[in-house]
């Protein structure tokens, strides 16, 4: 069975206006990566009702999963429940259980649980809640669209929740080919070994500082065979030219 | 009249898969604000002809102005060219000019100017090139569409040489003042020289390349004159620690 995959959209005129850096990508990409979630796209779009509900009807049907960012406090400008609910004809009601945890985080507090911050216990009619155990307000999730706060730490808080609860495909095995050698001089290699062995896709990065340089070669494949066999013919191709060439996992090649 | 709009798309499996986080939409998008262009989407996809060729025809048809990141690289997955040629119906053909830069570029290390190198000098039929002052690839204009390299210093680079021919841009003196020498060690003379010169900015560019490091610093201004005499006290300074400095015109630097 293939993989599911997946889009990312970043809901937010402060991404756009380049006021606020956008950091979830980067990290649910990776999150997706270990998960073997396959993503296959990530959009940025402005906070404007139809761009975003045609944004979700799009996406939703075109991947197995959604998952946005940004748009669910308590301000105006904050319209992302109320499109998603648009998006799948649904309503928006106060949810009792939303409700209750926003109470209760307001409670031992001065802050006062006004209409704004009522708004963030409305929504859609059948979603279920993802829990935010750092400031209360939940996502949810409605059809395949998982929706997430926009900020980093809350969002991933919310991811980690729910990780389990996403469908499990299998981990792609991801090898490190460092090879001591410029990408431009391997780059036949590289095609010839991706070429030669199924399925397995080889990316490369180079990098440089002072007194050094090299390429970082990504090898990766679902079937952990292939896929190392491949990792040792791009390495021993690199070390026919005369460099080193080491094989390691990826996230232990000791470079970010 | 209205404010140009804008997208941006970055094109790149290792965006998606996670393993390089992406620096390049958030850095635009402030650069776009502050010139007075209206970024209305960013885009990540990954690799594939199909979903490139398509993305660009959107989106140039949809903004007036169109960025593109990565994929410009000598390797067999850098197809953003071919792709970019396609959306506008062109060809590629061999750019003598950027073929003439990289051979300049090469000449003087140990790293052939092989076939995949070579690829960098192909670009579409009738496209404007976009300097590189870093590692002399150049990216291009085709139509309303942008070409940069993905690598965040080349973009930004490749993005102030640009700056004043984009909407709203105000014409700047920009010369660059090409430095043997590494970047941290002309920190203070670089802030010391745009202190004394009214109106004028110096940002820098480290690069390296097997063998040789040095910085590429851009200085800035609306009076020429004062622009001048800012690079040439830069050039001075840098000259006074042994290395050296040449002043040349943004944009006809086509670093050697």
């Amino acid at each position: 069975m293939a993989n599911p995959t997946a889009a990312i959209i970043v809901i937010g005129d402060e991404i756009l206006s380049g006021r606020t850096k956008d950091r979830n990508i980067g990290w649910l990409a990776e999150q997706l990566s270990q998960q073997g979630i396959m993503l296959r796209e990530a959009r940025v779009i402005p906070d404007v009702r139809e761009i975003i509900i045609d944004t979700v009807k799009l996406l939703s049907a075109a991947h197995d999963l959604v998952f946005t960012s940004g748009g669910i406090g308590p301000t105006h400008d904050d319209i992302t429940t109320e499109c998603i609910a648009a998006a799948f004809g649904r309503k928006v009601i106060r949810h009792p259980e939303a409700e209750a945890r926003l109470i209760a985080h307001y409670e031992d507090t001065d802050i006062e649980f006004n209409a704004a911050r009522q708004k963030m216990a409305d929504i859609p009619e059948g979603a279920a809640l993802i829990d935010n155990p750092l400031s209360a307000a939940p996502g949810f999730i409605l059809g395949n669209v998982h929706v997430f706060a926009g900020v980093p730490s809350i969002l991933q808080a919310m991811f980690e929740g729910l990780r389990d609860q996403l469908p499990g495909g299998v981990a792609m095995t991801r090898l490190t080919v460092q090879c001591a050698i410029g990408e431009g001089t391997i780059a036949t290699i590289m095609e010839s070994v991706q070429v030669a062995h199924d399925g397995v896709s080889i990316s490369s990065y180079p990098w440089f500082k002072p007194g050094q340089f090299g390429t970082a070669a990504v090898v990766s494949g679902l079937d952990p065979q292939v896929t190392m066999a491949a990792a040792e013919s791009l390495a021993a191709g690199v070390r026919d030219l005369g460099a080193a060439a080491d094989i390691m996992p990826l996230g232990q090649d000791g470079r970010a």
